[in-house]
């Protein structure tokens, strides 16, 4: 199986899929991963040092998960909705083809989260398994329908979302919070450990 | 893989996810399947010999499925939310265990479809994979998230819904409009015969 | 009664609302048509020439329907949501003051047909009827609630969706796909073949 | 044409479609009303006197509207989602066969509406064009996706309302505050008065 | 300030809004509970000895909480949406008079939160703050619109939900999975624990 | 307590909330609003004269509710969703740092609402309580989850709408249609006027 995750910042696909892409890893498929923004948030004041900081602890989150990355350039706060974002995707989407695609919920309360789940929507709009990951910023209208048992990889889902130690304690209570959703969706799918999922298209053929 | 199907009438398992199950069946899955009425409304009017001739015709459609049935005696029209009938087919998934169950559409316009959903989703609280069906009542909120590719399968599946032959004429338009909605369905998602459901819950571990 | 049809492409008026359209013309009503781009995928490498065949492609559509079409000079991908736009459209709505208004489906997954939602329910703000007409790329959250009997118009809808004739076989399976969904939309309102339409507003005076 | 109006107790009907029935009478067509309690609320105190009084008050009120009306007698707060309040529905539209019904709405807060909108939908499952209306017990979900033009009916509706005089200052209350109702939802739609429905299922033939 | 809260089984409250309760007597309000079932399921099978237990266990929560409460009748599985049950709940209402009332989520997967929500939303009528609460089996539509910081209290409501010994294991694995969701709620409020509420109704005046 | 009101054109403000402003003002509270367009429609037609005349009776209307106003340079119609936007927005709530926020709702039919809607609340992500407000434009998804009393303020709101007298006839009809619209809100809520909010995030603490 080849699976792509598609995040905004540099700990989005972390927090949201981290451990469905160690699963995936574990079970020997292949995965790849891209990062929209550095996160240097935003503007006129885009920060570069900041930015070449998180993308370095980008990478270093996906040496832990296991998975290749690349670090694309558009400014945190400001992806934007255009049909260029989409080629550059679906570029990407053609060469390696992918069986299933981890993306950010659409309707997201973060624009960036929403741009991204969008332009990856029109992007793979031929892929076979789209779904929608979850994160603090979801509320308001994320509901899982599509749970993945990561028990036996919480541990080093938290390893990652740590590597990102730039955001300096922000990160650990992040880490802290998403161990205990995890939990908490581990309890309703009668398993330890769970993340949540929105399915926005799965086919099974 | 074990696979429960469940129906409120004796044609709703054909129309929703006959082909499924055809599916299931080529792939060497054990398919079950519960009918709760014998569909002759309704009321004191409860018509026993119509019951009688849709329950024959139930179990020919589940032998052109190839899988078992079990036709249950409550009214057309009068399923009831109750604890007794939870407890009935929570008996059913514990004896079967099955991996996945296909439902109604829990927020159908047909009041039996709601309740047969409901009831459903509560005796398979542990189950790992629950799908609900697409019929033609299921207007006003249903939206599809999970296809499966049922190409291979589409005249057996209408076969299978033409064994209805007391429901005469509507049966045969019935019928050829599942037909439509399942190539609109196969178009979507790149194939050329779909079924489309809505995932209620989904657990991959 | 001056009905006025939106759409983003050059095939979308055929498939959301065609049979809907030759209603119209065949009880006299007054029918126009706006196609805002040409469908020449994409971004730098724009395809002029196959703009110049989507667009004599619609006008040939256009004619089957009976209806005239004027077709607008924006990107595939990159109709903008932006005030140009909405005046632009308003102009036309001043002139022709339509009592009914037929547009693409506001949450649709594709951005093209959502922002023409949008930028349409802006410049018609002041029109009684405004109706979502429904595409492949509606699922995820359309739901009819107004369906339209197109029974006497189904072969000429066909012809007019295949009118495309540059997109080749993927509008012949498109077109067949469509029949498969105006059959089950018909059956679901108890006639042959139906349109299903989202009702955004209604005033009935 | 032919109208049916269903509400769950005495003054549901004036409230909620008052000036629609008024504007079907000024056009000619037959209406017909069946009010499902007599108001009595409830249980074993269910309280004959007061059940009497409000069904002679719905009489005047559908006297004031120039409509028939039958008042049933199921119990205040306890109408039963039962076959048989179906089938006695089902009755009447089958005598009468009417174009269009007008109901609760069936996401409304108080329970009785919500039952009478699921048997109501049951029982017209055939009719063309099924309006929920609204009342102040509407919110949470309830949204206007039609509008009813009633200026030239707002005073006689509220005279039909006023006339449920037994419930006293409350109903006065309750009349002015659905004239303030009606006024925004005229501002809305660009008339003085209008009364707003969620369009369940209209069919256009 | 006078609060109520409803729950259908012994540790539905504590789960909830458990958190919030504890704020409410710290800040010298009054706080009363009411439990629908003992919890015994379910039908003929109905456990008494199980029953007596678990009212026992409500009883020590409640102590912790520092709550009083009342335990109820009614079989676990069947809570009935009946005007009595209304009544019943009235009745406590009309002589406590809350300023606010906790309820299960109205849209839970879980039948017996779903009619103890209707029930108490109509004997609430008149109530000016109705907060829905969120537990496990409310997936599938619940987003919280208000959140209760809960920091000082999370150890006093996990030990309240230990209370529940005779649930044993599951207990445990449920405090446990309840304090990672307060956590996670926490995070996205910008306190260290929170509890997240559907805001049903509040009135500010 | 510190509170912001955040309006796209000149009279939304008072509109959606004028009623909610006035109460906190004679509770002693801070209020500050900031419009973001003159309102002077639009694009190369931006009427300057137009402009400067609707932020002089902004001003009025502010006077009237006794708040302190900005009004910013933006044009109607062309509200851009831009980081911009956001800082802008975030540079006057860092310096304020408001208990409450006021916004347009967000999936408001008109474009310049959802678009102040979404860069308020990226701007407002630490701001614990956030109520979304209504305009007749919310129609097809606003829900009123959140009402304030303002029956003692009515008067007073109406005077402030009027305030936009260049707006003529026009703001007299808002006005009229507003006031049905409190009144109705007031019923709901067992109070004579009331404004209806959704409840976008509330935190208690």
């Amino acid at each position: 199986m080849k699976v792509l995750a598609i995040g905004s910042h540099p700990d989005d696909i972390e927090i949201g899929c981290g451990g469905a892409l160690l699963k995936h890893r574990a079970e020997g498929d292949e995965v790849h991963t891209i990062v929209l923004t550095g996160g240097g948030r935003g503007g006129e004041n885009h920060d570069n040092q900041l930015t070449t900081t998180r993308c370095a602890e980008a990478e270093a989150g996906a040496d832990i998960l296991g998975v290749t990355i690349e670090c694309w350039d558009y400014h945190d706060g400001e992806i934007p909705e255009t049909v260029a974002l989409i080629d550059r995707i679906e570029a990407v989407v053609r060469e390696m083809n992918p069986d299933r695609v981890y993306i950010p919920y659409g309707n997201d309360t973060h624009q960036d989260h929403r741009v991204t789940s969008n332009v990856a929507k029109s992007a793979c709009r031929k892929v076979k398994q789209i779904l929608e990951y979850e994160e603090p910023s979801s509320y308001n209208s994320f509901n899982a329908t599509y749970w993945i048992d990561i028990t036996p990889f919480i541990d080093k889902k938290l390893e990652a979302i740590r590597a990102h130690v730039s955001q300096g304690h922000k990160e650990i209570l992040k880490a802290k919070s998403i161990e205990g959703l995890n939990l908490y969706r581990g309890y309703q799918s009668h398993v330890e450990y769970a993340e949540g999922f929105a399915t926005f298209r799965f086919l099974e053929s």
